[in-house]
């Protein structure tokens, strides 16, 4: 097992402000040599899927040991449970809610433990704010150095809850996938990832077909096609992406939710 | 007293880049081994309200010693003074503007300072960024030891400037309240707390009427009623407060600058 | 030369979540002991000149041997060049695409590296994020004590790529500029500095010409003009700026880009 590093990052839908401030609070207290790290408190209200997409590809960027805090929680004070996963030498804390399905389908070396001893909770802990009563002072035991086992029994990692995430097809010669991510510049991240597409042909010899706009090559950078002008592109975590030069992709296309993607052979 | 713990937290309406940049550059020059905090930048510009709502709630969960910076100060460069409070173990940094009022109210073994001494100031003060040149380099003296007798003469608490805040009624059997605050999930936060409704009565025997909409009873958490529907409940910080599951009350209501919101027996 | 201090501040237009916690997360793998200060992620994406005009007035505020890294970065993947440089006793690490310019205008004891030894970067760098693959983990090695030369050689600062900013222009006893910066409080900061000002005559004797709305004289602080009122300063950071004292200036004159400001002398 991995030990922890003393560094804490934090993922939520809280916003700047009260919610925030009072988890890296109790943090602080429970563990005051803590390096507390912000990655986001701006994932959308709720939204589990946005901050497993987020976490999966930031975390394993981090030294081993490291905690991840991740808090999406519209199930709070109901009977979802709370469970740290040890994932690649990572540590993650976070509700079971379908929030570390990426992590568990990317992890290697998984294990689980179901976060009920009481003993490490604020008292009472509020019914509507389990962040800052339940996550917060968990995270700065662990983060002070308290292994796994004192916060409850080991659980196995397929007991946990995972999100039913669209997959791509791959079918007569193309490969059907969907919009999954926007990101903070407007690029519009689909769910067919670099193995897929190798499995079809050379980026030069493929065609995406993406609101009956062709879009061939894949091209490898940004700065490939002119200014304002849309592209095709493998993005930096590994997915085939829709792009505009110097612009945002979001704005040219408002795709809908769930918008289709297509890729073929280029004459095919 | 309590002696400093080298972690300062930061609250302001600065935004993101130059101006919460340079606090955090002036405080490191004066206490290269401080620990910032980032609170919060986006209080809303010239909220000094919003600023001491949001202060009161976070500041007792960081471990005593932690100095608490706010900076919220429309008065810049006037006659206002600086001063140094300290209340419950914690140390608070602001202008004397009525940013403090909410931690004198729930605050004890309060003491004040008049931070006067220019001899930690940066020279000459901008008369438009006291932030930077004359909190900032304070925060630093005071996060690296430096005690508060150094920065000016000692002052009665009872001399700091309050904001009136709208108090509850409570007559007839029912209480009248407004909202005084909304959280970053639109929650609708009103100035009753719970040592309040409990003189009303056991919150299962309660009724909540907000734009004649009537809610019962007040809830425990968020998730006891459908995806959807509103529900008055007591949020994190012991306030009623009006929620919609899994939605925002701030776009289902619309709420008005201190919407009225009154509590009452079932059946009453 | 300075030595490095340590703390590492970041500045981009990644906005909140992967790509800032990816930076992050390299930087910290590469120098576990790295103090991170996050600046902004939310400068507009793309937009080299507000970098550039914020990194000049914030890096100066901290300690010597800081290293600040500012990667807004529309090249990406193509041939501009990845560049250190060290002034005034601060580090910089960007893409040379005109994001040093005004700290190379203001700086002092210039020195300049190009950034090509591709041991110290990830393999294979992402075409597409320089950020997490280069410029992350080249900070980390300066951070942790690895001296400019062995990330390439030395170039003269001159070969530094500027930004062309517009120049005011002083003839028949006025001054014409023009807005070059709106801040968070909707101030609109001009390219007119307080030396060239002075050229003009005191502040106390000189009109600011804006819209045909004629401010005069040039007030010292917000509040020196009743809530609601414009007025012409000079702001923090030394330029003439319109505000509006308790409100904001950019709701108030809604000015297009560039939009012209006149000084002259009272009466004249």
């Amino acid at each position: 097992m991995e030990t922890a590093n003393g560094i804490v990052t934090l993922l939520s839908d809280f916003g700047p402000g009260i919610y925030s401030a009072s988890v890296k609070g109790v943090i602080l207290s429970a563990a005051p040599n803590a390096r507390i790290v912000d990655i986001s408190h701006e994932i959308g209200p709720h939204n589990i899927l946005e901050a497993a997409l987020t976490l999966c590809a930031y975390a394993p960027t981090f030294p081993t040991g490291t905690l991840h805090l991740a808090v999406v929680d519209p199930g709070v004070g109901t009977l979802r449970r709370v469970v740290l996963l040890e994932a690649g030498g990572q540590f993650y804390l976070a509700p079971d809610n379908g929030l570390l399905t990426l992590v568990l389908r990317s992890g290697r070396d998984l294990r689980a433990w179901n976060v009920e001893n009481e003993d490490f909770f604020r008292k009472p802990p509020s019914p509507t704010f389990h962040g800052r009563d339940i996550f917060a002072p968990v995270a700065g035991a662990i983060a002070s150095g308290i292994t796994p086992e004192a916060f409850g029994p080991e659980i196995p990692p397929e007991s946990l809850c995972r999100l039913a995430i669209a997959e791509p097809v791959a079918a007569e010669g193309a490969i059907r996938g969907e919009i999954i991510f926007i990101d903070h510049f407007g690029n519009l991240v689909s769910n067919i990832d670099t193995d897929l597409l190798e499995t079809l042909g050379s980026r030069e010899s493929l065609l995406v077909d993406f609101q009956n706009v062709e879009l061939a090559p894949i091209r490898t950078t940004y700065a490939d096609v002119p200014s304002g002008e849309p592209l095709a592109l493998v993005g930096s975590i590994g997915y085939l992406e829709i792009a505009v030069c110097l612009g945002s992709a979001q704005e040219t296309f408002h795709p809908t939710p769930d918008e289709k993607i297509i890729v073929r052979r280029l004459g095919a």
